[in-house]
């Protein structure tokens, strides 16, 4: 299960809103004879991307994929008769298909006299790259993850707006690492006055990466014509509409994994509506002792306001900088 | 010289403007006949207390201090001296004793005949209770630890004022043990107006520790008579001086470790004037996204005054909380 995990996060970001699911095939003897991953919607399932590859050594073998096979036929087939047509003796799998429309895959399996195992490994597929996917089924709306780059104290930027580097190359190397597996990244146009950003997943080298996230600008300022945000290296979408939930509502149609990416008022007002499900906090070992604070406006009056977060421990160590990355626990 | 890390940790912040020194005597035989820590100004050293308690076992045994033993005449003897004549046939310690005054207790011992291993886990040492001592040494001045507990958006109240409680039970019972070790905890007038505390170091269970560090408070607004910090539980000193420097300055004459509490002002006056030594962050995994910021008005403009600290790994889990240390690097 742990390798079908790791395949499967090759290609979190580029599924949706179809789920970032891994499988493997084993033959009758335990070897692997199969591999595969989620193609973009409209592409094969995992299973049938990893059956492909197994072919006739699939028979009296074994499945094992991270979400229980589906169905459904949509746009593809359902894994379910796939896995039943080549002959595959036993199925595993982790998480079972929340969704009304795709479960049954165990129950089609096991009525075709298929030994069906769910379950195994849960805990660690829930946390991995099914996650957004998960939690969108779950609520209905994509998971979204606030990421901020603080000194100690907080700030992002200076006084006079600079902010060139806070954090090391480490950090800002897993920034653009995460992007590539993002569905989208939300700005605010005030941040694309102020800091011009490329939004883009790039390299150390400083060229892009194979897979971009949507670029999302939110706000109604308008955006000087030469603004790196509307440059022809990723899609953009830009939203007028200043209410986060009706931002997030929009999104989902599409996304499961959305992340925010400031300035401070728009994360502010994502956390103030309750819109925050996870924080990707970069904190280097800096103080500036004045300057922008990393999220402002949220409304918070007094401490009953406070949003609570679960650290996830260990931290992870990133040059001199560190990554915390916290779980929505409580909040407005 | 674990062993010996450990007792001297017991009597940190009891000891200044003397070093918080632990002292073994192993008797010919190798086991342990004597264990002494330095005594409050005025009191027997650690190699003294523990000469006394081993008596006449000392002699071809072996001494284990976390510094040099002493060759100095102050209000004790010498301790080289004292190990000469108890028989001691061999000396090891961590740290050589900086001072013009009291070193060459080493070369004393070996004139003596004594053999003598110096610098044995000196690393270890000084990052231990000997820490704050050896900085005054070096520096001339005490060491300076500012402690904040801070949202993740490096909040420390919210907008009304309120901060009960950031951090959990777990993290607040670690800042009164703390308290227990320092010297000195300064705060300014602000904050006595505000919060009103009693700065005191406390059990769980309200009552007061053992030892209580002197309370300092800096500024020139008047206190209410009945301020919590103006009580019996322990000393008060008002400075009226703003200047940070001025502050430590007086402080380093008996204080080797002072902790700044805040408010926001007086951290970032600190911090700004170069005079913050290490921080010491409770981090609690929640978010404000208004309010007060840790630390303000430090002077900085752009982010070419950022302070630079390093981080200490690992960090320490507190109950839902996390305690980073950072020593500082550069700054101004």
């Amino acid at each position: 299960m742990f390798e079908a995990v790791e395949l499967s996060r090759a290609v979190a970001g580029r599924t949706s809103p179809n789920p970032a699911v891994g499988a493997l095939i084993f033959d009758a003897g335990g070897y692997v004879c199969g591999a595969g991953t989620t193609a973009p919607p409209g592409g094969p399932h995992a299973e049938a991307a990893a059956l492909a590859q197994a072919g006739a050594r699939a028979r009296g073998g074994t499945a094992v994929v991270t979400l229980e096979p589906c169905d459904h036929t949509g746009r593809t087939g359902p894994c379910s008769r796939a896995l039943i047509e080549a002959g595959v003796a036993r199925v595993v799998f982790a998480i079972a298909d929340p969704t009304a429309q795709a479960s049954g895959g165990a129950e089609t399996l096991r009525r075709a006299g298929v030994e069906v195992v769910g379950g195994v490994s849960a805990a660690d597929v829930e946390a991995g790259p099914l996650r957004p996917w998960l939690h969108r089924q779950r609520t209905g709306r994509a998971e979204v993850t606030l990421k901020i780059a603080t000194t100690i104290d907080g700030r992002v930027a200076a006084p006079d707006g600079t902010s060139r580097w806070i954090t090391g190359e480490a950090a800002r190397a897993e920034v653009h690492a995460r992007r590539a597996r993002v569905d989208a990244i939300v700005v605010g146009t005030g941040t694309v006055l102020a800091d011009d950003p490329a939004l883009t997943a790039r390299n150390p080298d400083g060229s892009l990466r194979g897979h971009q996230p949507l670029r999302v600008v939110v706000g109604d300022r308008p955006m000087p014509a030469g603004s790196r945000i509307l440059d022809s290296a990723a899609r953009t979408l830009v939203i007028r509409d200043h209410d986060p939930a009706g931002v997030i509502e929009r999104l989902s149609a599409d996304c499961c994994d959305v992340q925010i990416e400031g300035g401070p008022r728009l994360a502010g007002a994502f956390l103030g509506a309750g819109l925050v499900d996870r924080i990707e906090h970069y904190l280097a070992p800096a103080v500036l002792g004045d300057g922008r604070a990393a999220v402002v406006g949220s409304g918070a009056r007094s401490i009953a306001d406070l949003s609570r977060f679960r650290l996830r421990m260990p931290v992870r160590a990133l040059g001199d900088d560190v990554l915390l990355t916290y779980d929505r626990v409580t909040g407005r």
